[in-house]
């Protein structure tokens, strides 16, 4: 195999795949970076078996070839690298010379042949949307899903769609967060759970540009993400996904309108007042005057806020882990926030008016 | 003690303190900044035993007092606080009130007797240089010295007067670091090993300007560096420390001249085939027609490189660790440098034509 590309290609290239070489594995091809140069096109691809990414290298090839490099290797060499035109030659035992300029490099290469190729999935029935709406989705959902998988299923997210309507949703047994968004055309009905680390992956590879788009497909246990010259490959988690929609409600008693920033400001100085070995409640006392934030630690010490709200309905003391308060603040955008409360033991909603955002709280018990 | 200070002039002094705090110490109290504000100014202080730093605090006082309050936390709670006057206010139960606009902070203090108190120093016959040019002397030397503390004397850096020179020197067994500036006026001639971590705590400290002065004060046992506002106390490291000039040497049979941005691509892509556990030389191969770098692992693979030199004398072959290299290529200003070498045996010097800067490298052996 002989191939010629820019650096800043080759490096472009390996940072898409990148993510899906798996930290830890113990089969070492894993590790590779797969150069295909056997037809037209030259294309890396990497996979940790759960998640695979394939990708078009913009360069040339002057002998059609395949070989696996290791992918850390590969692309600290690349990252080195001159500006420059690089060639990558391989010979018949996968010995590798990468040149750039007057700089020669050798490193062994592996069998192209070993290693594993993606499913390959029929492309029918696609969900189109931008690569920017998709990403925003999965920002504001993805830090509510499970971190430990004791349930399977709360480590990904339900991605559905209805007509023109698309949701995700997340939850981890305290929470929940959900984020609905309108499909420019109608697509089938899907409903299946995706793995957390592959929305991140994905998140981490799509451009965020409202032009461009995405096209999801699916069989009956994978997904396909197909953007401009790459595709994502996942499994998915089987199972049925827990029914949400019976767990949320429209009653409240107590309704208030706050500022973003300003609740941001106060539950980040309270979460100096809790930590992962003393887990400590940050209890909201709502009235007319406004609402009061206390958090108190006995090791640390404690800390008191006063905020300006708007408030609708009863008064209301009720407690919460900050982290859970924290995590919502920092992906929604709106600077004004409306949440919405039953009682002390029934979870709070944080949602707007279309509720194209819903997130569910539950309280925590609090000793005054 | 009640006093009052802007959020901003809080952090700043707690972040010049902040780095005579220890990271782990038995002594609890270390763990602390003390607020002094006794007399007419509020002073920060923090110290490890070795090291201390006190700081004047801009604010106002409006009840004496002193209090030592836990520096992470209160550090963290600064960085939170909304952007305004911030009071602190303890009791005789040690018991301290942070209030910032609406935020109430409570934590408990401790003893502000207890804090040893950093070692008085009269201040006479100082060296007066610019916290830029000591910074720079710093930076351009201290990469040099030992990391382990088999020889204390390594660990620190000489620091040597005479008349209107002053100069600094770093050494680990390996390798040399020299740097010499003038003084803008006469000192005595002082000859003391400062600790390495008390120059790198010095250096985040300095302002870096050229107008802004510091003053080094010594003693037997100590030297006293003093900023506008803020003073820096150390420990010296007792010993003889090594006769470093009966090691260098002007006679060369080989002196190259090169770009060194040319080397420090070449030898940073050289560092990727040598590792902790697999330390691999550079061999320099120099010629009339060039340098040539190579570097090779069994493990991993191998690098060739060619750059262009201007070149006088003989024909050479030889070895470096190619990371003492890159280390002096890292601090060096100057776009060429100029390498003198004798042979294959004897350590190699990168130095300018003033001597402003002399790097020894020691070099080592290969099979060819």
């Amino acid at each position: 195999m002989i191939i010629r590309a820019q650096k800043t290609e080759l490096q472009k290239s390996i940072r898409t795949v990148m993510s899906a070489v798996p930290g830890k594995t113990t089969m070492d091809i894993l590790n590779c970076i797969l150069i295909d140069a056997t037809v037209d096109q030259i294309k890396f691809t990497a996979t940790d078996m759960e998640l695979g990414i394939e990708t078009l290298v913009k360069g040339e090839i002057d002998e059609r070839g395949l070989i696996c490099l290791d992918a850390k290797l590969f692309s600290d060499i690349m990252t080195k690298m001159p500006n420059s035109e690089v060639t990558i030659r391989t010979d018949d035992r996968l010995q590798t010379v990468i040149t750039c300029e007057k700089t020669v490099v050798h490193i062994v290469g592996r069998d192209g042949t070993e290693f594993s190729p993606l499913p390959s999935i029929d492309r029918v029935d696609p969900v189109v949307m931008s690569q920017f709406a998709l990403k925003e989705m999965i920002e504001q959902t993805i830090f509510s899903i499970a971190v430990n998988d004791a349930n399977k299923l709360m480590t990904g997210a339900l991605l559905e769609t209805h007509e023109n309507g698309i949701r995700m949703v997340c939850l981890d047994g305290h929470r929940i967060a959900i984020r609905r968004m309108k499909l420019d055309a109608s697509a089938p009905d899907y409903r299946v759970v995706i793995p957390g680390k592959t929305l991140s992956d994905l998140q981490k590879i799509m451009s965020g540009e409202e032009e461009d788009r995405v096209s999801i497909y699916f069989t009956k246990n994978e997904v396909l993400f197909e953007m401009e010259g790459t595709i994502v490959v996942s499994r998915l988690i089987e199972g049925n996904y827990f029914r949400i929609d019976q767990m949320l409600s429209n009653d409240f008693d107590t309704k208030i309108t706050v500022s973003r920033t300003e609740l941001q400001g106060s539950v980040s100085r309270a979460m100096l007042f809790t930590s992962e070995s003393e887990k400590r409640p940050l209890v909201l006392t709502i009235g007319d005057e406004g609402m009061n934030l206390k958090i108190s630690s006995p090791a640390l010490g404690s800390m008191s806020d006063d905020i300006a709200i708007a408030k609708e309905g009863k008064d209301l003391m009720i407690g919460f882990n900050p982290k859970f308060i924290q995590d919502v603040l920092n992906v929604v955008r709106s600077e004004e926030i409306t949440v919405y409360f039953l009682n002390s033991k029934s979870p709070c909603f944080i949602r707007d008016e279309e509720q194209s955002y819903i997130y569910l709280i539950l309280p925590v018990n609090f000793v005054v």
